[in-house]
């Protein structure tokens, strides 16, 4: 029996977390409290996850951006609400060269401001309308207590922001964001299912008027908000003067959305597939899909194992051979299974003689021996069959992890462990310390057929409660 | 006639610039002095460079990682000559949420040292060397003259870094950099040719040992460097304990390197292609490579034009469609060849009629009329004739801008205007002033056949001079 290479989900989830992320060599803390070093083999996760990304947010027609990292201070002012929820996190330069500066510079921790700037000046005529802009960017908030990808002071992140002629296009293109971009990423790419909804009132955004959010349940039974869309009304619009003239021939402020997703839906990624074991890497994003390991040092068996990795590769998988036979195969193994490589093959002195190979699955452990001739049609089908068990058990999981109550204590129980689904009207009839006291908060609302509402007020809402990241 | 969209280059060449920027849509001024907007068209035209760059950076070994942009104070200041290079422009930051920072912190200049600080924790025996990195990021130089695109206070880049066992391998990698990724993409993708060399002490990287650089001629007669590859030595090696356990068990220091290209480049793009009638995108990197104008507003063909681009689109080709009838037919060419995009096609009544269609080329303006059903394949071809002759165009406007003197006083002249080669002797054994009077500088050293030399003390160099940007 191996010796256990992680502390166990069930007895120190937190602590499995961090020991996946320093052993599978993803991320680590940087010198600056809160900052964080993405390491080769999580840069590339990421990579393959921002270009799916990238590819929706285009398809919902935006257009990639940069606008600079520095604020004038004065910028973040402009919008009340906005000022008082960004005020307590914002990082301040205030020298350059050793010299102070003339206006204090605002380290951006969010680009509504720049973005209510830039469109005030781009946008004249209803023509300009709809502006659909998004900006891949790194941004610092000030983190108190901060966790590697959950909530770190900087992170990467991809931050939409749009422009439309009026309020009912603007809420219908936040919400089409939300499931077009950002629910069909989860689900098809990451193989993460997500509960859709609103915010209440008041977790929304600063300075929206609404807040839509995908929320995803973790193995520990607290939800992880993935990511979020929000209308902000004309608030940034009167804000920053952004207007246009319309076919009326008269001035009229637009109405903008802004929508974001960022590091963070790594770190889901983590807690929804890892087991006790490490990571599970969906195929569709796994930097390496197929390791190819080769058993004993033996020159035939490794030039065979680089063979096998080209045609792999020829054929459009993403594999790599491993013959560091400096580490014992064991080792290798359990790195492997750490790093959640979603099929590795072995080759050893009986399969080079045989001319087959045992291929195993990282997600449910299946191995198989096959002909090498096989390999690349087989790799294929496993790698669709292990993206789809995948989800199916991500599914499974957040279906066993939630409850559905008509009892509000039911349901704050329930909401220590996973999602506790409660009729909205029972929550906003209640005191709200009997949910604080639990630390559990609503994570969003929604119609009793899972849908999206457009109001708060619209009968028979459902609130999910959970405990959360 | 036309009457002229922008200022000559001729009667001045940084009024021009600035007007191709702003009326090719590529980029802007941020509120922040020296900061920059990169618009959409800019934008994507960026996208398509750092892909062909990454490939290449991927191509030679490395891995993408990410590291913090706020960086200790007292980093900085580990590694005697980057500290004094850097003080002058770095940004600091100094409080957070409304609270003095317990340490100051700088805005990212460049990150030697936390290259330094994470290569001292992940390299332990020979066997982690090589170690070859890449970042992508923003990074923040205070700027004094900013200057859209070649001088912002912020810009973005990918800057590289390895570690190396030994120092001949360390100047081995530097060089192979300098060729295979920066010249390969300058001269084969940007179309840009340029000269390779060394730099003089004076003109290295703070913390360097060696520096190499490919330098590029605008059409303006000034020389723009725009990429450069660095041998640190062992000065950051030692100043953070990179360090390993060699074959012989002992520890030893590590030689590391680092080179970087940046938003620059695409300033040289701008100011090697442009013309009077604006930006000629090489069409490697044209974010638009073939719009189809339909002349005249007419639904048969504007559907028509809609079929062609979906066949080009088809064919891999970037194409578009341009039926904005609310702006005139001559404005909308005016635009496009602001733009730069490589061909026009348009599609009036009588093309309609006779199932053809007009081909324009932006690099000579040659027209011809063919049959639509030939479009595809004349695209592609033009497409690579395009690419080739806006490269021989560049190569002969280099050569015909360099002057070979055996005079100093011959050189100096011809500097003011483009590159003069003459022999290195004659450039040390001078009074530096005499340059400087004139504004111009070694931009580079090169042996007599152009290649790079391995040191200053070799026979037989040369030094290329010019003003520079």
């Amino acid at each position: 029996m191996n010796k256990a290479v992680l502390t166990s989900q069930r007895s120190d989830f937190a602590k499995w977390y961090q020991e996946v992320l320093a052993k599978a060599e993803l991320v680590e803390h940087g010198p600056v409290r809160g900052t964080m070093v993405i390491r080769p083999y999580g840069y590339r996760l990421w990579e393959l996850m921002t270009a799916e990304l990238d590819t929706r947010i285009r398809n919902v027609g935006a257009e990639n951006v940069y606008l600079p990292l520095l604020i004038p201070e004065s910028f973040i002012h402009k919008e009340a609400q906005h000022v008082e929820g960004f005020d307590p996190q914002v990082l301040v330069a205030t020298h350059a060269g050793g010299m102070p500066l003339a206006e204090r510079l605002v380290i951006r921790p969010t680009s509504e401001t720049l973005f209510g700037e830039v469109m005030a000046r781009w946008i004249h005529s209803h023509r300009d309308l709809p502006m659909l802009l998004n900006q891949w960017a790194n941004v610092v908030r000030w983190e108190l207590r901060p966790r590697l990808l959950l909530r770190t002071t900087e992170f990467l992140w991809q931050e939409g922001h749009t422009a439309h002629a009026d309020g009912e296009e603007a809420a219908r293109f936040a919400l089409r964001v939300l499931v077009d971009v950002y629910r069909d990423f989860l689900v098809n790419v990451l193989a993460v299912p997500v509960r859709v909804g609103r915010k209440t009132a008041a977790e929304r955004f600063p300075g929206a008027i609404n807040t839509l959010t995908c929320e995803a349940m973790m193995r520990d039974g607290k939800a992880l908000q993935m990511a979020t869309s929000h209308e902000l009304g004309q608030n940034f619009g009167r804000a920053f003067d952004i207007s246009y003239t319309g076919r009326d021939g008269t001035r009229h402020v637009a109405w903008t959305t802004s929508w974001g997703s960022s590091t963070r839906m790594l770190g889901g990624l983590i807690m929804v597939h890892g087991d006790d074991n490490g990571l599970r890497v969906p195929p569709r994003v796994a930097p390496i899909q197929v390791v190819v390991l080769v058993v004993h040092e033996d020159p035939a068996a490794t030039l065979r194992a680089q063979q096998i990795v080209t045609d792999l590769r020829a054929g459009g998988i993403r594999a790599s051979v491993d013959a560091q036979f400096h580490k014992s195969f064991g080792r290798r193994v359990v790195d492997w299974r750490l790093k959640g490589v979603p099929i590795h093959i072995e080759l050893g002195s009986r399969e080079l003689a045989n001319g087959t190979a045992v291929v195993i699955r990282r997600d449910n452990t299946v191995k198989q021996t096959m002909d090498q001739s096989q390999l690349l049609g087989a790799v294929h089908k496993l790698l669709a069959d292990i993206q789809q068990t995948m989800l199916e058990h991500a599914q499974s999981a957040l279906a066993s992890a939630t409850v559905e109550t008509s009892s509000l204590d039911t349901a704050i129980d329930a909401a220590q462990v996973g999602f506790a689904r409660v009729s909205l009207a029972l929550v906003t009839g209640a005191d709200p310390s009997l949910l604080a006291a639990q630390a559990v908060t609503v994570r969003c609302i929604e119609r009793a057929d899972g849908t999206v509402p457009m109001t708060e007020d619209e009968p028979d809402l459902f609130a999910i409660l959970a405990r959360a990241y």
